[in-house]
C-alpha cells in the first residue's frame, strides 16, 4: 500500500499541528489543574496516604544519611546500600505488609546466605574446572524449584517476597567467587544492614501513625455490611413509593447513591484476602490481640458478597421493562417493606456490633426475627392474593422482587450467624468480662496447658482457664478455648 | 493468673508429646506424599508453570555464570551483581509482565540516575556542611512525592515498579558520596548490567515457550463465556427434569460440576485487569497486533460477571425451601428451557467466535433471536396461565426463576453486542479481508495521515485507507480507522 500524501494533505497536516502547538499552554494549564485536583482528592479520600508518603520519605532519609555518613559505620562499607534498598522495597502501606516483607526478607537472606556459602564450599570440592558447572547446576535447580513453589496459592499469599529474596541472595552468594571466610564477613555485613533498614521501617511503620491491616479489614467488613444495610433500608421506600407516581419502578435520583454503594462489595474479595494475610503478621494492637480470628472476617465478607449478588439481581428486575402490577404491589408492599427495612436494621446492628466489638445478640436478633415474621406475612399475602382478573405478567416482576428479598432475608440471617461466631471467638471476651472487676479475689483459676495445632500447622499452646467464681451460678463452666494474649507461648 | 500444673497434668502432657513424636515418621511420610501430589496437580493444571520455573532457572544460571566468570567483563566489577538482581525481580510469568518490569526498571534507573547525579552536583554547591542537609531534603521530598504518586490507580497499574526503582536508584546515587565523574562511570556500569539482565529475561521470555498475557486474557474471557454457556445449557434439563422425580428443584449430583463452573467468574475482575495491563506492553504476536483492543475484553468480562451474578441469584432460588408448583412449572417449562438453551448456544457461539477470531454475527444472532422469541413465548405462557386453583406461593418460586432467566437472556444480548464491537474493532480485519486476494491490482489507495490521541494521552498517527475497488458496489466507503500494524508510527 503506497501512500503519497498530496500537497493539500501536507498543508492540512501542518495547519492542524500548528493549531495543536498554539493550544499547548492552555492544555498544559488544564492538565496541571486536573492533576492538582486529583492529588487533592486522593489525599482527602484517605489522608493516611499522605502520611504514609511522608513516613517513607523519613525512613529513607534516615537510612540514606547513615549511609552517607560512612565514617559512622565504616565496617559496613558499600553494604550500606542494602539498607537503602531494604527501606525502599520493604515499606508498605500497612504495618502488616511492612512486617511481612521485613521478616520475609530477613529470614530469606539468612537462610539463602547460609545455603549459598554451603553451595560454594561444596562446589570447591570439584576443582577449578568442575566448580562453575556444579554452581550453575545448583543455581538452576534451586531457582527453578523456588520459582515453582511460588505458584502454590498459600505460599504465594504469605512467602512470595521471601522466596524472591531467597533466590536472589542464594545466587549472589553462591556465584560471588569470594572465598568462604570473605563470604561470611560479607553475609554478616549484608544481614546487619538489612536488619538496620528493616528495623527502621518497622519502627516508623508501627510508631508513627500506624495503619493496621487488621483494623482496616475490621472496618472494611463492617462498612460493607453498612452499605448493604443502607441499600435495604432505602429499598422499600424507593421501590414502592415511586411506583405510586408514574407506575414504573424507577427510584428517584436522590436515591441513586444508595443504590450504587453496594457495588463496591461485588469485587471486594481480593482486598479482604490481602488485608487478612497482612493482619496475620501484625502484633496485638488496640482492641485486637495477636491471633485475632481474621478468618471469620473473610467468612462474613463472603456472605456479604453473596447478599450483594442478590441485590444486583434485584436491581436487574427493577430496571426491567415490564411494568409491575400496582394492585399486586400494594398487596405485598407492607411485608416487603418490613422485610427489607428489618434486614437493613439487622445489618446495621451487626455492623455496629463489629465496630464496637460488642455482643450482637440483643441488638440484632429482634430485627432478624422481625424480618422472618415479615417473610411469613409475605407468604400469607401471596397466598391470599386473588389473581382472577390480574395481568399475571405484571405480577411476576413484583413477585420476583419479593422472592429475591426472601433470599436476602435468609442471607442476612447467615451473616448474623457469622457475626455471632466472630463475637463468640473474640469480642465478648474482651468487652464484656463475665466477672465484674470489683471481685477478682473471689476467682479461683485452674489452668490446663494444651498444645493445639492451628490451621497453619504451627503449634500453639492454648491455656484453658476455668474461672470458678464463688458467687456465680454457672460454676465450673469452662470458657471457650481462646489463646490469651499474655499467656500464649509459641513454639 | 497463676498456673501450677500438677504432676498428673505434667505426665499427661509428656505422654501426649511422646505420642506425637512416635507418630512423626508416619505424618512426615503423609506430608511428603500430599506435597508431591499437590506439586503434580499444580504442574498438570498448567504445565506452563513448570516451563516458567525452568526458564527462570536458565536465565539466572546464564547471568550468574557471566557474573562468576568475571574476567570476561572486568569493566563491570561488582556491578555484575545488578544483572543477577534484575533477572530475579524482573522475570514474570507472562511476557507482558516481564517486559513491563524490564522497561520500567530500565527507564527508571536511567532517569533516577541522571537526577541523582544532578542532585549530587546541586548539593555540592552548598559546601561541606550544607551538602548532607540539602541531599536529605531532596531525598525526602522525592521519596515522599514518588510514594504518593503510587496511590493513583492508573500509575499503580502500570508504573508501580518503575517508581519503586526510581526512588531506590535516586537515593543510592544521590547519597553515594562519590564524585560526579566516578558516579557517571558507576551509573553507566549499573545501567549496562541491568540492560544485560533485562535483555536476557526478555529474550528467554519471548523466545522460549512464551506465555502471552494477551492470549491468556483472550482465552480467559472466551472460556468464561463457555462456563456460562455450560451452565445455561444444562440448567433447563436440570431444573425441570428433576422436579419430575421428587418434586423438589434439586439438580442431580452429576450436574453439580456445571453448576459450580461459573463461580470462578464472580471474582475474575482482578485477574482480567492485570492481564489487560500486561497485554498492553506486549508486542504483536500470533493473531494479536501491538494495539489489540484489550479494553473490549474487559467490557465483555464485566458483562459476563453480571450474568454470573444473576446465575448466583437463580441458584439461590433453586435451593429455596419453598417447593415450586409442578403444574405451573410444566406450563413454563418449554419456553424457559428454550430460553436457557438458546442463550447457552449463543454464548458458546460467541466464545467460539472469540477463540477463532471470526465474525460472530452468523453463528450467534440466530440463537439470540431464538432466545428472545422464547422470552416472548414465556410472556404468553405466563399470561395464559390460569391460576384460580393454584397455590400462588408455589408459583412464585418458579416464576422468579423464569423472571431471572429473562434478565439473563437480556445480558446475553448485551454480551453479544460487546463481542460484536470487539470483532468490529479487530477480528474481521484480519480474518475476512473485504477484498479477495486475487485482484489486488484493481484497488486504488488514497491515504490520509491523521494524528489521533488515544485514551492514554499518547499520540498515534492513524492512517485511514480508502480502498476504492473498481468493481465493488460500495465505492469510496471508508474503512474503520484501525491502526494498521505495518504502517503505524508512534511518536
Amino acid at each position: 500500500m503506497d501512500i503519497e500524501p498530496t500537497a493539500q494533505e501536507k498543508a492540512r497536516f501542518f495547519a492542524s499541528s500548528w493549531g495543536r502547538v498554539k493550544a499547548l499552554p492552555g492544555k498544559l494549564k488544564a492538565l496541571v489543574i486536573s492533576i492538582a485536583k486529583s492529588i487533592k482528592k486522593l489525599g482527602q479520600d484517605d489522608p493516611r496516604r499522605l502520611i504514609h508518603s511522608l513516613k517513607v520519605g523519613l525512613a529513607l532519609t534516615l537510612v540514606s544519611l547513615l549511609y552517607y555518613a560512612r565514617p559512622l559505620y565504616d565496617g559496613f562499607g558499600v553494604c550500606g546500600m542494602w539498607a537503602v534498598l531494604t527501606v525502599v522495597v520493604v515499606f508498605e502501606f500497612t504495618v502488616g505488609g511492612t512486617l511481612s516483607k521485613c521478616l520475609n526478607r530477613g529470614f530469606a537472606t539468612f537462610l539463602a546466605g547460609a545455603l549459598g556459602i554451603a553451595a560454594d564450599y561444596f562446589a570447591r570440592l570439584f576443582g577449578k574446572k568442575g566448580e562453575p558447572i556444579v554452581l550453575g547446576i545448583l543455581v538452576f535447580l534451586l531457582a527453578a524449584a523456588a520459582t515453582f513453589s511460588r505458584f502454590f496459592p498459600r505460599i504465594k499469599a504469605r512467602y512470595d517476597y521471601g522466596i524472591l529474596i531467597f533466590i536472589l541472595t542464594f545466587s549472589l552468594v553462591a556465584v560471588s567467587g569470594y572465598r568462604v571466610d570473605e563470604l561470611v564477613v560479607l553475609a554478616h555485613q549484608r544481614l546487619s544492614t538489612i536488619i538496620m533498614g528493616g528495623a527502621t521501617c518497622m519502627l516508623i511503620s508501627i510508631f508513627i501513625c500506624p495503619v493496621w491491616a487488621g483494623e482496616d479489614l475490621h472496618i472494611a467488613v463492617a462498612s460493607n455490611l453498612e452499605k448493604l444495610a443502607t441499600y435495604l433500608e432505602g429499598f422499600g421506600g424507593g421501590y414502592f413509593q415511586s411506583c405510586g407516581d408514574d407506575g414504573s419502578a424507577v427510584v428517584s435520583k436522590d436515591g441513586k447513591s444508595f443504590l450504587e454503594g453496594y457495588k463496591s462489595i461485588l469485587n471486594s474479595k481480593n482486598i479482604e484476602e490481602s488485608l487478612a494475610n497482612f493482619a496475620r503478621w501484625e502484633p496485638g494492637h488496640g482492641r485486637f490481640r495477636l491471633r485475632h480470628p481474621w478468618k471469620h472476617y473473610l467468612k462474613i465478607g463472603a456472605l456479604a458478597r453473596q447478599c450483594a449478588y442478590q441485590i444486583e439481581a434485584i436491581n436487574g428486575c427493577i430496571d426491567s421493562d415490564i411494568q409491575a402490577s400496582e394492585e399486586f404491589k400494594s398487596k405485598i408492599e407492607g411485608s416487603c417493606k418490613r422485610m427489607s427495612t428489618e434486614s437493613g436494621k439487622a445489618l446495621k446492628a451487626l455492623a455496629t456490633a463489629i465496630k464496637t466489638m460488642t455482643d450482637p445478640s440483643t441488638a440484632n436478633f429482634g430485627h432478624v426475627e422481625n424480618s422472618k415474621v415479615a417473610m411469613n406475612d409475605l407468604k400469607f399475602a401471596l397466598n391470599a392474593a386473588s389473581l382472577q382478573n390480574a395481568d399475571f405478567l405484571a405480577i411476576v416482576t413484583a413477585a420476583t422482587v419479593a422472592s429475591i428479598l426472601v433470599e436476602i432475608v435468609k442471607s442476612v440471617e447467615k451473616i448474623s450467624e457469622a457475626v455471632h461466631e466472630l463475637s463468640q471467638a473474640h469480642f465478648n471476651k474482651i468487652v464484656e468480662p463475665t466477672v465484674s472487676p470489683e471481685k477478682p479475689q473471689q476467682l479461683l483459676h485452674r489452668g490446663i496447658i494444651q498444645p493445639v495445632s492451628d490451621a497453619d500447622g504451627k503449634a500453639n499452646v492454648f491455656i484453658t482457664i476455668h474461672e470458678v467464681s464463688t458467687d456465680s451460678p454457672d460454676k465450673e463452666k469452662p470458657h471457650h478455648q481462646v489463646p490469651k494474649p499474655g499467656k500464649r507461648m509459641e513454639m
